[in-house]
């Protein structure tokens, strides 16, 4: 799972903050995987200390599996977000696509672009799902109701 | 959310423990509603201390929905019993009828029925998630790995 840290001023600029995955091992079964994913993102907002935190809106997938497995570790970051209450809000691809570049259906590797682009970095970010995540940040920080915020997100 | 609690000894004869459904308000937040999910089931462990916590299995239903949210509290429940170091064993509602009634596609009555009648209740456990939920513990105390457990279990 992805994540990534921004501020946003009032001017419209981003200071990129961090980012990076949470990892947890196929071979472990899946609450022990689960309990990783609460354990870091706590972790993670004791250390960034975000504003809010914006996910990737979950639709119906294809693979009935992975939407199930998808759907699971959603309810633990909700769960944890909650906890820490912090405000959660969500995004289509579509919708993280269109505020990045003007085209809901843009090709992954201009978001990417842009994203390097809109936070001064050298190159793009990786792995993808770090950078998928900035998009989101970008995304809600560009939204009417959060300047000045900081957001942390997470995409899977 | 309903949960089932009993005990089973060698001669396969189970006593009833408890019963009941963990409530959330629909007009809470997701995050908040699988917090107290949370809260709520941690509490359950530490009153009842089962050895293990049977679930019933999650499939494509045909409402997205429905799915997604349901698989969201599952993983806050999985995640719950990895954190208390609780083993899940997982069950399909076509394997618990099967074991309850000899018959998969049993009726709901005939399986709140049988339920009453094997732990020795004067009358049908409600709500009927509560009574799932305990037909998800006969079923897993039935199998041959548990004899002597003590198993929690919830249906949604």
């Amino acid at each position: 799972m992805g994540y990534g840290v921004l501020t946003a001023d009032q001017a419209g600029g981003f200071n990129y903050i961090g980012s990076g995955t949470i990892q947890t091992s196929k071979d472990l079964e899946p609450g022990k995987r689960l309990s990783i994913i609460r354990r870091d993102l706590d972790q993670l907002i004791s250390e960034y200390v975000p504003d809010v935190l914006a996910i990737e809106a979950l639709f119906f997938f294809k693979n009935a599996k992975t939407v199930i497995s998808v759907a699971q570790a959603r309810g633990v970051i909700l769960e944890t977000a909650a906890c820490r209450e912090l405000p959660v809000f969500e995004y289509t691809p579509m919708q993280v696509k269109l505020n990045l570049t003007g085209f809901g259906r843009a090709d992954k590797q201009l978001v990417q672009v842009m994203i390097a682009e809109l936070l001064c970095l050298p190159n793009i970010i990786k792995p993808d799902d770090a950078s998928d995540a900035l998009a989101l940040a970008v995304c809600h920080a560009r939204s009417a109701s959060c300047k000045g915020e900081k957001p942390l997100s997470s995409a899977s």
